[in-house]
């Protein structure tokens, strides 16, 4: 077994992927294996039982923003008699920040690898605070969501239909140098879409007032290009899943109960433990205390090289994760140490332009013991409430040893 | 004289000063002093047989754009009649990048300071490569100048109207925490101006195709935010100029023959010297041969404590003016050496949020020799070619000397 060369491979057809945002369209039309009773989750497969406060906030608000049930006891009867089945979003090609919640009906982003041809997914970002990502499903928070899916997301597939897309590893490049990480900080990459979307939504949209309304909600949300950004991420590590022998990390993800982390050369296998609780800093009103475990696929963002991983150039993300800037520049030198290969599309400037740390090595992680950092959002524990705070998290290191036991046994060494 | 007292009061205005984007006008209609047979310009006050190639060139250009010659023969024989009077930009309350010549019929952003209530003004940004800021006049550049005057700047305007305007000083400060130091770097800047202005043009430009243009052209434009962002730091610096004993600097400018400064203290005069020629990196094509020596109001940035001040947050902009981002560090360090306060206002992630180094103090400049670092774009040196180059470039010491004998000589030291 040429473990090196796996890599190599991998490492090779994850840079040469190039995301592109093609379009939205309705997950029911697009997503494979998508079906009116199923609903996709972030992280690795959980049973409703299992579940966290936000997580199970999310099913019932999406069971609502469905109409397959009218109130809270309707949807919570709707899942104890099994008429809803919960499956991971990683498992259909799609991602989803936080809850990851993604029903039939929704808008989602349509996201292609121009280069290998495979396609990937993810729902439209909703702001901050009461949102159900977060597990809120007020009637305001359903309200936002029709909005989102009655005007925001088809105008914004009628503004791509005449393009070839955006090219989204062009995007996050050219954030990473404006102080974005990509994964919590996304207010330079937000604004890079908004520009490009603009015109093309100014030629598409003659509703001046939806107009106005879908400029003024993409702006005034600066993590609105979180999702196609992590669909991107997903796309380009989907493009370097299952490869014999390769021992580097295609998924990292989090359902609010578990970890989960996928591995290129074991594909077809969850290697899962509990997820942490991060820490960081908290709203007004909250603290440690509230903060649910670690949520949200969005680790797909350090498992491609970016987030976590690239916060070296993004010093003021600090004033929301907490720490030092000289903390942030640490955490991307430390991933240098667990990771094959430094990234030729996502460089550093204040690393000389130093390209972010990209691969992350199963073998090296348990070796170092060094595991992953993850820059991450912080949800209530309880159902409802919604986003509390952002900080930092690491994966624990349990999963990378049944990782290298797993790839030990597959491979015989 | 307690200069201390004085140049704290200075400090003071500036860093109280709030610059407000309040709306878009006609130069005629709203700039002091403004007349159809003037035309403003960059830098200190200079007569058309010293004037460089560039600034002929958009003299010619705005002659012709006002209908005033129908040919650059026409306007060459205009102002050699004498019918065409100059006058510096910083003389009106506006400032204008490169050339910086601004007249009559020109839409121009109105800025207010809401503290103290003064107001500036600067032109549109035309974009890159062959524009009149940097001595172009060919029929594209004219044509691109009446869309400007007759679409965007009315567009612009009316979009405004309805509102209290933006806050360019917040502007200015998220922009430095993404990666932008105000001057040559205004990426951020222009796309947090364009998301502000985005829902309000939708608002009230009716035309698809017109709002279409204008988003697309702002969009496009990386350097867009460059005059309103000059405005602002004009109507700060207007704030603090003219304190009796203050040794502060309130303008350097250059019309690409002098360099000229101006001090708080010593009100009515100008101080010059010839102007350097920029340092940098050139456009495919183009050398240090072409360049004309250092032009325009820009330096306006630097006055404030933002743009070669703020370089230490904006490693990025190295790929644009040469050096590394150490020297980019190295130089927002030296200049804390000459000036005289830390801004409250402007930020660095870098430095861990360190304010940038503000307000010039002549006799530290003098003592240690230091001059003030300055990011530049490099125009050709001939009329009518356009940008070659960005770079950098110091103003001569022997100014701050002129001003510390003047300042002396008025103060009877």
């Amino acid at each position: 077994m040429d473990i090196e060369s796996a890599n190599q491979t991998a490492v090779t057809r994850l840079m040469e992927a190039r995301p592109f945002l093609k379009g939205v369209a309705k997950a029911l039309d697009v997503i494979p294996g998508m079906r009116p009773n199923l609903l996709l989750h972030a992280g690795p497969p959980i049973t409703w039982d299992r579940m966290s406060g936000p997580l199970r906030g999310a099913i019932l608000g999406a069971l609502l923003f469905e109409g397959l049930a009218q109130d809270e006891a309707g949807a919570r009867a709707l899942v104890e008699r099994g008429e809803v089945q919960f499956e991971p979003c990683h498992e259909h090609a799609a991602v989803g920040p936080m809850a990851g919640v993604t029903s039939a009906s929704m808008q989602v982003f349509v996201v292609e690898n121009v280069t290998h041809g495979n396609r990937s997914f993810s729902n439209l970002n909703e702001g901050y605070g009461k949102v159900l990502r977060y597990g809120a499903y007020s009637e305001d928070v359903l309200k936002r969501l029709r909005w989102m899916n009655e005007v925001l997301g088809p105008a914004i597939g009628a503004a791509l239909a005449g393009t070839n897309g955006l090219d989204l590893r062009a995007l996050i490049a050219e954030a990473l140098h404006m102080g974005d990480e990509g994964h919590n900080r996304n207010k330079a990459t937000s604004l890079i879409l908004l520009k490009q979307l603009a015109p093309l939504l100014a030629r598409t949209l003659r509703d001046s007032a939806a107009l106005a309304d879908c400029l003024q909600f993409m702006g005034d949300n600066a993590l609105f290009a979180l999702n196609p950004v992590m669909a991107a991420c997903k796309a380009m590590l989907d493009a370097m899943h299952g490869i014999e022998g390769c021992t580097l990390v295609s998924t990292m993800a989090r359902n609010g109960t578990d970890f989960g982390i996928r591995v290129s050369g074991l594909p077809g296998q969850w290697f899962t433990a509990p997820a942490e609780i991060p820490v960081g800093l908290f709203f007004s009103g909250f603290s440690q205390a509230d903060a649910n475990p670690d949520i949200g696929d969005s680790a797909i963002t350090e498992t491609a090289g970016i987030g976590g991983f690239a916060m070296a150039g993004a010093p003021a993300i600090v004033t929301f994760v907490g720490g030092t800037p000289k903390d942030a520049l640490n955490a991307t030198l430390e991933m240098y140490e667990i990771t094959a290969a430094e990234s030729k599309n996502f460089t550093m400037p204040a690393l000389d332009f130093r390209g972010s740390p990209t691969g992350i090595d199963i073998r090296k992680v348990v070796e170092l013991g060094i595991t992953p950092r993850i820059n991450t959002g912080i949800a209530h524990k309880n159902a409802g409430v919604g986003q509390v705070g952002a900080g930092l998290v690491r994966p624990p290191l349990a999963l990378f040893e049944q990782a290298v036991l797993a790839y030990a046994e597959k491979y015989e060494l």
